[in-house]
């Protein structure tokens, strides 16, 4: 009986061999038409990525799937795989673009520099220059005599969690301690998202996002936005844009680079396309504390498939502290914590007791600090000409130059020995853009900007 | 004359459709076939997955990806989304096992249990009871006033690459500091293993390897030792499992669960083996210092794609501090690099001073009580007449019981306020094994081993 078994098993095996086969030459096939296309697209000097036509075959292939009874998930996960290659084959005979260059990038630069013993003028980075609350000081002096430096629960230590919730107006299960707000983003991605789905985010954007869904594999696409729009997303392409492998949207307001804050009917129309098509909402709000109108949390709306990004960074300059949080429905809290088990057991311990230290402190002289240098680079940059829109809130302010590209200005700056980060490193569409942090003094800001402007001047 | 070209496109296209149409059709064949095979395995009583039929598959696809013209990596790619399918289609019909303990589950529902206020005795966790070196302590309270509290370098700062650098006799390029040794585990299988391809992990093994390939999609092949080898790995069996798509080998000595150190012999020809094969080598020496007898790091025998894992944790009793490094290639570590940057910036400074502090204390006190503690534990358990291998390293024992599972023992002796980790967290295949970590005052896992014993006793 078993022999029988397995000389039934051997036909299937052997047909499932046969098929297999079959279906690796028909993928070659694809390709080689795939190759075609690209040399006629090159000719004509279109783009290799169509996303019309993505869009189409993404609608048929859904529709086959469930004709012949394929699962859609898996059914696009095998297109995703198909369309990459189709892609990478066709741009092979394409010139590469440039090595891109982000803030951190300029960062990395910038420190070497620093440890050659140059002088740098830090405005490519958003670390504000004035001191985490003294308390905090007293509390890591404490720490090591309390014997805080063990492991943590994954999720961050209870009083810690119990302070945020608190905080935010939540249960303590929607709360997850993570080593930056960057770790929660990043946990957020990528336990979210696979392979092939895809993520939309708003350009000009923090790099993180779309870094985040490349290491999974899962594809960005931007919603541009523009300094004439005054940098307000349009919310009908957004809905356009989204596709049965769309699974989430990502937002940052206040805004890093631009300094925008969405009023409240278009965050309520975002909200209301992610509901109506089932996706997460990523709201990275690191930046809430430093909004001059009026901002409303992402929690306001009282959406389930909703992540808020929040940390200690920016709003108690502790960024050397990595400590960041993320607020959501438990099911999500529950998948990220399981990517932090894996990623880093927890937060070091002493830097989450100097965080709950941090909470009890407020923030506000350093609000009102950041509003007055944003004002102070704002005025000088509008001496020098210079196009940008004056920032909601957030730490930065992001111009247009008047002529020439980000990267060789940014690259002539820093031999001068000022940082600033290229407008790129946000959005390929923003080559004509810098941001400029406002974390140094004003007269640290002074001496950078006028650099700059005899930089810009030189070049005319 | 751009109109003709339009058409030939469109023609081109039209033809696209039609082949990925044949293509998901062929694949849904393929599954109908998994289907019928999974219904005769099941029948059978065979496993899902057949590492020999797979093997043989492979080794058509790619002779066929060879003949055709396509890239052996797309084709192993797609093969493998076809062989996950397959896998699952055929694993639906089996009863689900039971969801997977491990050594840190145990460790969270030990915490929330001394939450609501019981006593527990922490024989679960790898976690020193011992202090760190007072010099730490004092690192912590000066380094908010010396403003040790920024973005730091992502592969940390100079100081500490440097020192470990001279520790480890390699230059500083081949050094990243990491958010713990689990992080410098994570960035390494993540940026050098790509989703369908194979990691080997030699079992009963610290699962985090198997955690970090499971969230990139990588699969993991277990190579099996067992307590009557030894512990020691067949390396016939290791040749044997090699195939097109391993890319890494993951190595742990002194070994977390079993403490085995592997002779110089058996390391050669590992490295042997993975040197035949271009497979990366990662080396686990989280517990080097913690070795009773000869111990020769991955390092002395220069093979160039290895990757050393340490950590501060288990050394100077540092496990809050979450610091840890990797020592590899220049080009290995920008990769990991790569992956540190996008998931957290940069490790805490002011843990990494307390890290470069702790790097001029001597722990050798440390490993004099470890291996006091883990001779006292042999001792218990040979009372007890538990059969197992005496750690030739790192700060466990790993018994077999005498009858009945890990998981039963450890959910009943946690109720009695002892926790220990089950042995199924480290492998599938030791159900009948539990670890016992020596990191307490031997008073302390006096206690714990009689509770043990007796709950044993009882179970007769």
């Amino acid at each position: 009986m078993a022999m029988e078994k397995n000389d039934e098993l051997e036909s299937l095996r052997s047909q499932v061999r046969d098929i297999t086969a079959q279906i690796m030459r028909n993928v070659h096939q694809r390709m080689e038409l795939a190759k075609q296309i690209g040399e006629i697209k090159s000719r004509l000097g279109i783009d290799v990525k169509d996303e019309k036509v993505e869009h189409e075959i993404r609608l048929m292939v859904l529709s086959l799937a469930d004709e012949i009874g394929v699962g859609r998930d898996f059914a696009l996960q095998l297109l995703n795989v198909l369309l990459a290659e189709s892609e990478q084959v066709q741009a092979q005979k394409r010139p590469q673009k440039g090595q891109k260059q982000t803030h951190l990038g300029i960062f990395m630069k910038a420190k070497q520099l620093e440890a050659s013993g140059k002088k740098i003028i830090h405005m490519e980075v958003g670390e504000p220059d004035y001191s985490p609350p003294a308390a905090v000081g007293e509390s890591l002096a404490e720490s090591f005599k309390l014997k805080q430096y063990h492991y943590t629960d994954t999720r961050g230590i209870p009083e810690l969690r119990d302070a945020i919730a608190r905080k935010e107006g939540v249960s303590e299960g929607q709360v997850v301690v993570t080593p930056g707000g960057r770790f929660a983003v990043f946990s957020a991605i990528t336990s979210l998202l696979k392979a092939g789905q895809e993520l939309i985010v708003v350009e000009p954007a923090w790099p993180a996002y779309k870094e985040c869904a490349d290491f999974i594999g899962a594809m960005t696409k931007a919603l541009l936005t523009t300094l004439e729009n005054k940098w307000a997303p349009d919310l009908k392409q957004l809905e356009e844009m989204v596709n049965p492998s769309t699974k989430m949207i990502a937002l940052n307001y206040p805004n890093n680079p631009t300094g925008k804050i969405l009023d409240n009917k278009t965050m309520e129309k975002i909200v209301s396309i992610a509901r109506d098509n089932g996706l997460y909402l990523l709201s990275d709000e690191v930046y809430a504390d430093y909004a001059f109108k009026k901002f409303a949390s992402i929690h306001e709306h009282g959406y389930d498939k909703s992540i808020l990004v929040s940390s200690f960074s920016k709003r108690y300059a502790m960024t050397g502290f990595r400590v960041g949080y993320a607020i959501a429905s438990r099911d999500i809290i529950a998948k990220m914590a399981k990517v932090q088990a894996v990623g880093i057991t927890s937060v070091a311990e002493p830097m989450q007791h100097a965080a709950l230290t941090a909470l009890g402190e407020d923030p506000s002289e350093n609000v009102r600090t950041m509003k007055k240098r944003l004002d102070f680079v704002s005025g000088k940059l509008k001496e020098m000409s210079l196009r940008f829109v004056e920032p909601d809130g957030a730490m930065y302010v992001y111009p247009k130059l008047p002529r020439g590209d980000d990267i060789a200005l940014v690259e002539k700056l820093l031999e001068k020995g000022v940082a600033i980060a290229p407008g790129s490193g946000f959005g390929d569409n923003y080559r004509q853009f810098v941001r400029i942090s406002a974390c140094q003094p004003e007269k640290t800001l002074e001496k950078g900007i006028d650099i700059m402007a005899s930089v810009i001047k030189e070049s005319t």
